[in-house]
């Protein structure tokens, strides 16, 4: 776009360079007095991280289902206001957030697009972003662009007043919270069966280019004794990087392409779309690739205490008749995106010992 | 739309042989532990359940005159969150809705539009709704399709976290919180002369396809000595399915295209816009039938305790002079629709009794 | 338009009278019990009421820094509801409001942009506004047109229910809230070395329809010793109307179009953009004036007290490089907006005694 080619003498030194560094080499720049500040990459939360943050989760539900204590939890932030900046479409990430901030007691603004934006005045989006921090406590931010998140969450930490990012998607790679959402279901699924560690899953649908799957596979060094199935068609199998972190963390994995071979031998079913939002039209994808359906018949040859899971929204992947099987666990899944953010966003403003104080 | 095609694999046995009862057979469906859960149908509404929420009303306009009211009124449902979705455009009655939820303390998410949402990724609108269901605690929805709020409601009350629906307008036929307010005005401003009941109502514009005047219409079976008045030029006549229901319930109707002469002889003349918006394009209608306009002149024929009243959004139905005459009771008659979608929330979450008590 | 031909039957008589008057005349009619009810000039406000909406805007800032403090805030006015009525694109202005609102505990509703609106079904923008008033305490607006936000509490003025208006940027000339935002900068900016008093401030763009340059210099006649210095391109100089005003009331100017010898030799530099959005195509504006940007190497030329503000958005008019320089001010005065802000809806429902109640 021209608008871009217009803004581009307005850069900021050093960005590139930083850009370039791999993600290991850059956690300590988003986090602050040893903790959590921003939230960039998936590769931000450990082990510790993820249990404590799947308590404090777990609490925060706990704490909902009572007037009293929904009142407890929206006294915990009201003094703090968040901005959700969207520039995508998404009704999931978007409205789990802004309920997450609603139950901890946080004010919203939200800017959805850009065509209310200054950005029609010629602005560069680093001072919209900056222009964001002015008036608020939280950034949420969600936007088709790589690196996005990072870059608003890098322009922040130089200035006099940095507040913390939260990246609800960036580009086609990284969607921390989602991964976070997942964990989060896998625990609380299997809590009467040991939890996650030990457990096999499989991953069905587009896995070279579903972010969720990816994102989730790298989380597994976390976990002990997990394994993996891919399952895809030949054209959507999962990528080499991922594949070689996996072989080097010890996890183990297989590939194939009969889905319905898998079912009897997993854990967990993580089902995906095969979908083509990332081209420039979605009716050029007419191929939706049947073999790949959750269907109800096929709820007789999965264990009785399988886990099945979406990132939603579906098209076809799993029939609406499963629905109603107790093992569907893709609504809950969608719920516990707003307890796990509601968890993330008190731990980011350190309310979670007020929260955990209520069960001592 | 193409997109309809592809989803309809995707179907809830068992809707389209619900949607095909006479209404008298659902409404058991829409209620729960012995009162109203989803409010679809202005049917649901009895004498005893309109009486008792035209108090409820009065007493929640009273409480939000003084700021200790209106902090009692906003303590009432703090814990709980509200979706607004309207895929069609409203000004009054979201408005009205995000204001009386916002009186009780609720919180409130909105989507308008289908632009940000996932049904741009495929997804069918039952999954979208149950999605919204996920985050939040009620759910108000105006649709363009007839019988969309009912079908949501069925959708989610076979899930297993249902939450309440509330119609805010369906198509060409059903607006029940439209026939609350217009009931609650007609009361209150009937309250110095003995209420609604014994009471002359003239219906004047767009009889056909008003569904303001249709609902009001059916709701006067809950009234004693109502008698009516249809005025309209002869293409806008109200449909016969209403005047066979008035003569079952023996309530008397005239018909005329007369306006002038009815203006002396009725306690309430209710104007409407005679509109084109169900059709492509509104430009088409040219005709606005000037005789069926309510102009200053005639504020020296109507009686002196005669109520004005208009759903609003008016165009030339009736002058701008008119509104400073004190029986012009449209502006008070858009501010009831908050009053009344607030004591409708009330009673849907059951907190009417601490309202009362307030004033025991 | 069409539509507003349509319209024109549905006059509000008096207001064309009303309107010509000039603005001195009218100042009264938009007070109420001897304070502003509603604000749409920056003409309504003299020095005694400047300096304590700062004092006001001062002590917002302060509390809102703690949770306790914040808490009190939010508690002064959750009985009020807010309308945000922007017709116009705004990042700033509307999310300075909002974040303002939410400080104070109003429930915010809002509406941006026409097309959601009941204007689609041949409202008159009064009525639209009427709607408005009847369910909030205060309305917002921002409106391309002239006129708009007076006219809006002109029509109001005269209902049974009037509620203040304030206007967020009306047509090419008033936006008087942003020249309380800049008057609150500099008071702050020059709090080490006396005030605003006596100072030497030099505006720098397009001063032909800067609305933020022409605003500040009005209210410039309420500062003793201020100088003024101009500096424009030949085509954007200032209009003769604010030169006579300045002439009048012995606020000396000087008027250049050579910007770097100016740099030394002022207190202040409130830099603007030279831009298009009034014209029907901004990409016509292909001209960037770069004589009339601020750089990195200016820095060293101004004084070290000098105070560097720009209204923003900015295009290339201060190099980002510039923005770590503690005299930039302008992210400052960006934030600032929403304290004064905060502070004048806090004045208008009369809370501000409750805030300096603390501090006593």
């Amino acid at each position: 776009m021209e608008r871009f080619a217009e803004t581009t003498r307005q850069t900021y030194e050093g960005w590139e360079e930083f850009y370039r560094k791999p993600v290991d080499e850059k956690l300590d720049f988003f986090r602050k007095d040893g903790r959590l500040f921003d939230v960039i990459f998936a590769q931000q939360f450990d082990r510790r991280f993820l249990d404590e943050l799947c308590r404090l989760a777990d609490k925060i539900r706990l704490l909902a289902k009572t007037k009293s204590g929904a009142l407890l939890l929206s006294r915990l932030l009201p003094h703090k206001r968040a901005m959700l900046y969207f520039v995508q479409p998404s009704t999931r990430t978007f409205l789990s957030f802004q309920n997450a901030c609603y139950l901890l007691g946080l004010r919203v603004s939200e800017s959805r697009g850009t065509s209310t934006s200054s950005e029609v005045k010629g602005e560069s989006p680093e001072d919209t972003i900056r222009t964001f921090a002015s008036y608020v406590d939280l950034i949420v931010c969600r936007h088709p662009e790589a690196g996005f998140a990072e870059k608003t969450a890098w322009v922040l930490n130089q200035t006099e007043r940095p507040v913390p990012v939260l990246n609800g998607g960036s580009g086609p790679d990284q969607h921390p919270t989602q991964a976070l959402l997942d964990i989060y279901t896998l625990e609380r699924e299997f809590q009467a069966t040991g939890g996650l560690d030990g457990k096999r899953i499989a991953m069905v649908g587009d896995l070279k280019r579903g972010r969720t799957v990816r994102s989730l596979s790298y989380l597994m060094k976390n976990y002990r004794g997990v394994s993996l199935t891919f399952v895809s068609p030949e054209v959507f199998r999962m990528k080499d990087d991922i594949k070689q972190f996996l072989r080097k963390h010890g996890i183990p994995f297989t590939e194939t392409d009969d889905f319905e071979s898998v079912l009897p031998h997993v854990d967990a079913i993580y089902m995906t779309r095969i979908q083509n939002e990332y081209a420039s039209d979605p009716r050029n994808e007419t191929e939706t690739y049947p073999d790949f359906h959750f269907r109800r018949e096929h709820l007789a040859r999965i264990s009785p205490h399988c886990v099945l899971m979406h990132p939603l929204p579906r098209r076809y992947e799993i029939e609406v008749a499963v629905d109603k099987d107790p093992r569907a666990a893709y609504w809950r899944q969608e719920r516990n995106g707003m307890w796990i953010r509601a968890a993330l966003i008190a731990h980011i403003f350190r309310a979670e010992e007020e929260i955990l104080a209520e069960f001592a």
